[in-house]
């Protein structure tokens, strides 16, 4: 969590770290802004200092929101340094140069935010050069941010629970809304007549989540037979909704106030399962209970991930175990970390090196995938463990496999 | 446009170009695979030649409906180079390095996107110190996409037009939405006699952007009084709505479908308006008709920045020319180009050194700000230029700055 960020720094030897860049998905900026809503911005922290936020002179009101000392680009002369540079880049380079003066900023320093690849590259090419008292680093797999957003405090757990709490209600108004429609020549039709599709389906859930102040950042999966057979196939718009069909339905909004994530699936089929699904079901269901029942604060995230695999494999299934890059059988990892990222640690992969702490707040999804037979089979729940380590479902929401219709 | 890209490769020396990384906010990756719905991915385009999509097996469908050739991770081995390197960065670099080789890329390789600015650093470090075939390198202003972005073709201009009438219809039935209340002792007040706060107006505005099929990507902009004098204070949820005030109410959504912006602006004041800001207004219309009236292609657009700075230096307000990094008068720059990001070419700044080309969509939006006097000010209207050279405005709401109330 956040009071962890010295230590992390610490641990790396980092004497400063700098949070950069657009606001919009730049998660490392919005952490360390508690959500403000400026467009960008820059963060500053040193070791065992609080962060400073660097903004441009029209945002400094909204930037004031984020509770951290405030600082204007005019303050550090950003428009004398374009001038005298001749460009932007420079310019801005140079301003930064003049903040890093100001507050003593030295030795190694680790960047974090969002930026395009080659422009970041050419900008911290440049301070690594020119600035003779700081080295410039970064980081390439679990970063300080990623083993802070690990694990959440408490402010952070209730956001979660909020987000959790309406995601659930909106799952079961839409199956509702779903089991409001009647079978006509086996296809799903409302009262007068027309057929029910898939994105009649997502305009539903669309007003939905926005009446709970929730946004569907990246796009939710409601994905029918073959599609449901592709992981991330986010479903056909014009697919009508008919008797036998196999939906994988996984809603991943976030709260537009607070920027967190939930993260569930569910699948379902209409009115009666294909045998073939119906076991696939069990199997999924099989695996994930012995997940949940075997959930333990210290035990590596790579177990869970294996015994899955074990499950699966028994019921001789292919696995990216044994068939790294398979797209028929258990075709992903288990779960991830849910919190302002939609992805983050933990990650529960084979190569994950993590393991379960209290604090964490994760999904955990097993599911078997056969696009050539038409269906794929997803259950997904968030769960966070509290500081005793308890383990608690954030998805109370029914895993029935059948929507009954007669 | 899009079909610049050889030739701005070309004047730049490029041999090829990268596309990489998470696909929110990631304009270039939108761009270049047509908004196809993946959550990550890396395009690779050799000079002259058709670019190459690689995502995650689990994406492949999703992919395909860019219409770019689509080729997987496994294609590159990268569950087998991930193991061979020990670690997941190295890993994908070791499989890029693959792409690279299969595909015949060498020479001076620029790298776009979205990438964590560290971790960016660390990658492109490696890819040119450990592949011999290749020089990388990135650009830090003016880029080949931000040139690429500047002018629209016949798709775009139709996608931004489309959003951009919607836009239009959304501001005027807001306007009818806050006339449908009623003054009592001076608030404004609904049926059941409940004050019109900020939230209820940007709920109203998100349901009927949803049911035009936009989304709020950054947030609308609908602020009252002093937040009004600050171009980027967003609005404060809880302020009640009164005769009197003064209010900026600057929406930009974008299509979820297409991913393409509009951008406007108006202000606007409830029954009356005090003499400064109805003086304020007329200045701003002022500057806002003579850059109208004097559009033409092949100017400088830091040319109509200037233009505006005269006309409110000679009513005796500070500009950003005359007060860099002024808090009070004029304090931003005339427009901006928009399409898949909100802010992009050409600029309007006096920094600018871009002219006005067919094909291009821009804001023209001038202001002026009073934050101690508890106004601003701010006219937007989105422009484009069509292939003939004439301009065309994409925002016919009317300018009334009075919403009246009896």
């Amino acid at each position: 969590m956040k009071s962890d960020l010295d230590r992390l720094m610490a641990d790396r030897g980092f004497d400063a770290i700098v949070v950069m860049g657009e606001a919009e998905a730049n998660h490392s900026l919005k952490y360390m802004t508690n959500h403000a809503k400026i467009t960008q911005g820059i963060v500053v922290k040193k070791h065992g200092e609080a962060p400073i936020l660097i903004v441009g002179g029209m945002e400094r009101d909204e930037a004031a929101k984020s509770g951290l000392s405030v600082r204007t680009m005019t303050d550090f002369h950003l428009y004398q340094h374009i001038k005298e540079a001749g460009n932007l880049f420079e310019g801005n380079m140079r301003m930064l140069g003049e903040v890093f003066g100001t507050f003593g900023v030295s030795g190694t320093v680790s960047f974090y935010g969002i930026d395009d690849p080659g422009t970041a590259f050419m900008r911290l090419k440049w301070l690594d050069e020119m600035l003779d008292s700081i080295i410039v680093t970064g980081e390439t797999e679990n970063t300080l941010f990623d083993e802070a957003y690990a694990t959440k405090d408490a402010a952070e757990i209730e956001a979660i629970k909020q987000v959790a709490g309406d995601t659930n209600r909106v799952m079961a108004e839409t199956v509702d809304f779903i089991r409001g429609h009647r079978l006509q020549d086996g296809a799903l039709v409302g009262e007068d007549g027309a057929p029910l599709t898939v994105a009649d389906v997502k305009r539903y859930v669309d007003a939905r989540l926005l009446s709970y102040g929730l946004e569907d950042s990246g796009e939710k999966i409601f994905a029918v037979n073959r599609d449901a057979g592709v992981p991330h196939s986010r479903g056909e718009a014009g697919d009508e909704l008919r008797l036998n069909d196999c939906i994988v339905f996984d809603l991943f909004p976030r709260s537009i106030t607070t920027g967190y994530f939930h993260d569930m699936t569910r699948t379902f089929c209409l009115g009666r399962a294909r045998p073939e699904v119906q076991r696939a079901y069990e199997q999924v269901m099989q695996a994930f209970s012995a997940v949940m029942d075997s959930l333990e604060v210290g035990k590596e995230t790579s177990f869970y991930q294996n015994l899955t695999c074990d499950i699966f494999e028994e019921h001789g299934h292919k696995t990216i175990r044994t068939d790294p890059g398979t797209e028929e059988g258990y075709v992903h990892s288990l779960g991830h970390g849910i919190g302002l990222q939609i992805h983050s640690n933990p990650r529960f992969s084979a190569y994950s090196k993590e393991t379960i702490q209290p604090g964490q707040v994760f999904t955990v999804e097993p599911g078997l995938y056969y696009p050539d037979q038409r269906y794929g089979v997803r259950i997904e729940d968030s769960v966070y463990v509290a500081a005793d380590g308890t383990f608690h479902s954030l998805t109370p929401y029914p895993k029935d496999l059948i929507i009954p219709f007669d």
